[in-house]
């Protein structure tokens, strides 16, 4: 992952089976394609017959289910998992998903990416009713929901309890006799299914994770979908009358793996051809491009093939930085000592060079790399960044929920410059992103969310709302809630309603 | 690191420092920057007064030292550490450096990287004496030596012992007073010296681990060296009449990080030039060049840069495959379950593709790669090696001691390109490894090692002789003994001499 | 604890404390002294002025809180903690106390010894009015129920629903301002207060927890008892209008440490004059007393006392035997090999023993006792049980829940006698044991519960009634129908009606 | 073991085995039942066939073997395994036995248990030939020495090179095709041969280990005895002249478990005459007796029965205290948080009460457990102990090598009494032990070495000697030289003469 993007974290990766003997394993594998979209937690939960039994812990899949011990009780023949991303403050096991609930009737699993935009109000009306909740999470919202409806099967009680449920999310639900995948009205966050040369179904929040367990796409999960797989094979829904397509650009841009695909679109190659376009965009007289590892590799390939500059490893990553306890002490960096990203003094000494990098959240990583490749005598530093300037915080479940965070927010291209101390820096342009993308959908920006940029929220923000606008100066909120697209169904939808 | 060179490893890493008031942590993160050379063990010992404490494990150094527990008894100014390669039988503690001895005259603590070809008749002739081993490891060997021997000096005794140690070696020996490293008569093992601001000094295999401490790179420690660094600063001194450097070309080719430089040369741009020549040696129509992840890369960028071909993700490397215990199984991988490298179907679909990869051992691995090429739809598959065929074993340090596993000394370029099922294979000359690397030493090849591809060691194979020549074809016995370089030095060294 | 008795497991212990500023390590001591009570798994809530943090986990109190990590986390001047028995089925962290649930209104945090007649009514009850249960544990259910109140004061709202909950319980509940411990109608489960030289309360599951954190006694909190501890110091209140003492005759017998005092009187100075009223009732010829350890060295000393025989230590326990993963085989054990208990042949052989256990649950450690001591050359075997036969499931939070475990629900005294081996065998009488005790309580047998001897449960059993007299001959059934004591409390009660 | 006690450590458990086909299990089970001899780390060494295997760790031996990973490569016939104690310096697994040593002509593996008299000599010379030591501990030395020898067979060797080990010892030694236990010419510390019903044999520190595999005892391996067990079956030999049994009184009085026997002598019944007697020499008026568990039970038992006085549990101890990391602030303790001992105030109020303990070492924790009795209201505190006073340190395995540390070395009994805060305080007589203990061997007290409590040391001290003597007041020095028992033994032997 790039250095500076370790700011901006996923809300997690979810894996899915449904008619495979070792699902459980599957899911194991599955979930392994899908680290890197959460670290701090994971767990799976397995079907054996209509007895739900689950694992879960804090930290990698690969901590969680250190050796066969626990695999060997999660059997049967259908399983969901989910791996979360790592914030500082909510190290708890009771947010480690999936959850299961168990009923008199039955037992249900249920684990989450995304976030809910009228999660505090839905919380405040279920807590009025005496609904208790154990997490922090947005997941145990829908269950709740979910036992409160009165219609009589649960696809009756999802369709009526999706629609009062706003924001980005997709949701795996796992009951004694299905395997249900669901999206949110807009797709935001991305979800696949595919199929396994034995006839069972996958679901997973990447195709890079149904590579790996070696099942076929099928199609992704489109806005407003409900996904069910039983043993009959699977169904698709939809339970909003007008879903409208605005997929995480972010995803292309940041979280998922190069090899996934998204709506047909291949990520790394996505990644190239911004890069190639900030090339045009942006162009620079200069003896090198350099990537910041790893995310930012596609990008500059693409930046390096299209400006006809050589493409160089100015800078390493050491691949062993996770999990290393023991830090510098602030002496020590003083002298110079900096464990996770080394300039290659061999290579950009007395250099001019381009640095490609995939995006800029508070500035400080960025201006760590130019005083890095500045002591290792590079000449001249230009900074060139494959997606616009970050501007308005996420909602649906990317973990930038404030302004004050993000550098762009608060300065102009050329302070920002001037901060990280670069000759020159140039982000690409949010037409240079749609376009790169290519998502060619009849929709918005391609089909893509894009609000980071420039504010244009797809949804209403419910409770989020009132605290942003607030947070910014009047005419930025004025201009906002006069060009929000979705302003009538924002303002007619809204909690309880 | 390569997929493929995960069959071949390195013997280890080294770091020391003298002469600074946080030695400890300096090599914890010096060791940290070279942990690439050794996943199996690591051990500090550090120097508070005269007085030596040690700490060494099992695994990664963050395993070793999870916490500040154990740092925080490591007192002092001067401190060696190692990290150990794994190999699948010897995983015990035993044999984990540094070795710490104690002497009623004082403490010795010694690490080493290589192997010695005449350790087992040094060890027989030892053991005759009295002698006592507790590891396989040729360390101790030193430590006897030096024992035994009546001279009244460290240096002296070093001194005559030395010469009597044959084959590919690095040490660094700490004593209550001083700090030491020593490279054998070829230079084989890298070992590198550099300075701290404050005047500290710092000894590692790799430069990387000098630009990590924010130490300034002084000079290598080139053959038949002995650097002692003390209180008073460093000296050198030499130990044999006729050292010629035969540094191994592996480090270039594979095992060093990209950002180190050895004898002034990059690594990551000696890479690129062995690309850019494969290039020209072998070229190819094609769509695309791809890597085989993380270690091919520079090589990659060199032949898509001199073929004009695009650089392109093709192969991925699942970033968090470490320490992964729970592998599929038989029944899954036949499903199709892979974990660590997939390929993006995306990308390579219908497409003619040069995969470049750094060496070919076994060749399972190229041939697995192909697979997942072909299955992910690639029409061409055209395999080229940044490195000649590996075709003879090495005796001085790295883990290829059998001609049998290695697939160049059994079968010809074309059968092993009929064996991956490639449409194309082909190796770079061993002319154009020489010249990409670019020494211009005064010395054979340039002043590298490039006996795994030509047979011609550079010195004698003493207690590996007999067996490595029984193991081959006796036309090619005889060509080997005819061509020996240094078959006088060979003849008249030996044990016991 | 008593090999015999490692069968039953207590339902768990707790600690609390207000007002003192290292309320969390005081709790861990405090747990800590509590640990016999329940090995599966540990917590604490800790109340930093308002602001609740836990930290809970499966294993001892030492694995959850392994250093000062955790702890640091946990300020404030209020917490309450939990141990948890072990049961084989259910080792999820889920399961683990204290519960935290976090309300837009505030925090609470609950734990829970004991167990709920009614609590699948309840259950199935609040289900079907939407709740959402995660646990197993009977403690989510009283959350509910005060959360679906509309009294407008937390006491209000217990004391309306605490009527619905049956069985045996005591609770700690922490909220954002007090400390609130809560005894069930019956007292069956001890609740002790306490309090700190700085004025600090301490509510504890024991007095030996009282005095390892230096706290003096002040009362027992009995049946149908609420105390509330917060700055202002406490108070008490009752939410029944007849609260009858039964407490656990169990906790006398087994339970407890023997340092512990229940309603003022001692767990050893009783256990030990169980073992001198057997002395008296069941007398033998023979050369020596010997206890089963640790649990019946009390009753042990008491018989040898009375009957003037020789208190020998003739069964040695291992102290090391917790956590050993590592088992015989079965190859193993047939050849005697044997990890946990040993009989002292040194000792034994050749002599008349009369050995003194606390119970007999399903009688094949007392088998496998006998065993070893005739191995070891006893010449007579007299067991002696310092407790009536366990004829009768507890449904009040000990873990016998099944008579088809319990030996003398299915033989006569003579039969078991037979069965295990012995050449005599007795119990202590009802009558012996309440007089032992000697609670001199104005209440069926002194204030004590001895349903699991005689049948004679102080309430309606709910959703286990039907269930349990289904299980019995039709005899029993009708005689336990016709002589329960409080039959008309019990079938007024029950939830639904 | 007794809280006084637990400053005093035995130097570690020895077991071994020879024919049985699941040796490592074996040896495992035998070690678990040794466990109370040393805690700080434990080691297995198994024969597979002539080819040795080991693993050892830091920890309790359920640390080291935490499943069946390692035992399964510890396959074959011949096994010996090792726990040993924990002292606070020197926790390096270098120090963890059994030690393998690899030659070309076959491997050994060697552990051991004693100390060493001349070991520092020994190295001296040792390394003055050119030996290299890794550990601190002597059992490399005779490794060393074995070497050395030019003796044709390994037993002509031992006889050669044992007479110059001084001091207590007990090794294990395994080579290719044998088990040897050799114990040193005092029999200081105790061996124990058994054998199995298939026919193998055992060697073990104590009888318990015998017990707990199934094994028959067949003879204490005596003083100066050097048994071999290979596939033919055993047989012993003697090395020196004159052996002379002074075997650890200690043992008796601490170490071992109450079930094992030492000469025939079960060591519980030891005790409890060793209390019998006490009862006799030094009666007191009083309304209890209680002991400081868990190893002065046994002699108060003998105590309370001889006096009449009954037996009651005045003082808990916390079995969950080991591993616990969290430990109370001074603050805390002052506050009276305690969590390893605890007075039963139910017990002890208003009572006059005899605490029997079964040493004194530096009075620290008598003085505390007086305050804690006081505190819980003893109204009279009269302390007891089952062994005369210790005044002089051991050379020969027991971790008491300072005189400073022993209050009886510096105080009189009124002296101490008045420190600990009693109310009487007497030991039991030189006398009085030797003749409780009964060995009726036809050697000074019995065959038992009291040194510790008279100075009167069976052997020469050695290295020990200068240092020892130069500590003590001129009068003393002068006594103790004049009343040597074996003056002449310990003049003439002595290194290098």
């Amino acid at each position: 992952m790039s250095v500076e993007l370790e700011d901006i974290h996923e809300e997690c990766g979810l894996f899915g089976v449904w008619g495979h003997h070792d699902a459980a394993h599957l899911t194991y594998f599955g979930l392994h394609a899908l680290q890197h979209r959460g670290q701090e937690g994971a767990g799976i939960v397995a079907n054996d017959h209509g007895s739900l039994a689950g694992h879960r812990g804090l930290g990698l899949l690969t901590d969680v289910f250190r050796d066969e011990t626990e695999m060997r009780r999660l059997k049967g023949d259908g399983a969901i998992g989910h791996v979360r991303y790592a914030t500082s403050g909510s190290k708890n096991v009771e947010n480690i998903q999936p959850f299961l609930f168990r009923f008199h009737d039955g037992d249900y699993a249920l684990c989450h990416n995304g976030n809910l935009t009228n999660c505090t109000s839905l919380k405040r009306g279920l807590e009025a009713e005496g609904a208790i909740f154990h997490s922090n999470s947005d997941t145990e919202v829908l269950m709740h929901l979910i036992r409160r409806s009165d219609k009589p099967t649960l696809m009756a009680r999802l369709k009526e309890v999706l629609p009062r449920v706003h924001g980005g999310f997709a949701y795996l639900l796992m009951t004694n006799d299905a395997l249900i995948g669901i999206s949110d009205p807009n797709g935001f966050r991305p979800l696949e299914l595919g199929r396994l040369p034995g006839g069972a179904y996958v679901l997973a929040s990447e195709t890079c994770a149904l590579d790996v367990v070696g099942a076929q796409f099928v199609q992704d999960i489109g806005p407003g979908q409900i996904v069910t797989v039983d043993d009959n094979g699977y169904s698709i829904e939809t339970y909003v009358p007008d879903p409208q397509l605005s997929i995480c650009s972010m995803e292309f841009i940041y979280f998922a793996r190069p090899d996934s695909n998204i709506y047909g679109i291949n990520v790394h190659s996505a990644r190239k051809r911004m890069g190639a376009r900030l090339a045009c965009e942006a162009p620079v007289e200069a003896d090198m491009v350099i990537a910041v590892p790893n995310s930012s590799l596609s990008a500059t390939c693409g930046y390096a093939e299209t400006s006809g500059l050589p493409n160089e490893m100015g800078l390493i990553k050491n691949q062993y930085v996770a999990r290393t306890f023991i830090q510098p002490t602030q002496e020590l960096r003083e002298q110079g000592v900096r464990m996770k990203l080394s300039a290659v003094r061999g290579v950009v000494e007395g250099k001019r060079v381009v640095v490609v990098d995939d995006s800029i959240v508070r500035g400080t990583t960025s201006r760590r790399i130019v005083r890095l490749l500045r002591e290792a005598g590079a000449k001249e530093i230009h900074m060139r960044i494959s997606s616009p300037p970050l501007r308005y915080p996420c909602f649906y479940g990317i973990d930038i929920s404030n302004t004050k965070e993000l550098i762009a927010a608060k300065m102009s291209v050329s302070e920002i410059c001037d901060y990280i101390g670069a000759d020159s820096l140039a982000f690409l342009s949010l037409d240079g992103l749609v376009e790169s993308i290519g998502m060619h959908e009849d929709a918005p920006y391609g089909g893509l969310c894009v609000a980071y940029f420039n504010g244009d929220y797809p949804t209403a923000l419910d409770d989020y709302e009132e605290p942003f606008l607030g947070s910014l100066p009047r005419s930025e909120r004025e201009r906002l809630r006069r060009e929000w697209r979705c302003s009538d169904y924002r303002h007619d939808a809204g909690v309880g309603k």
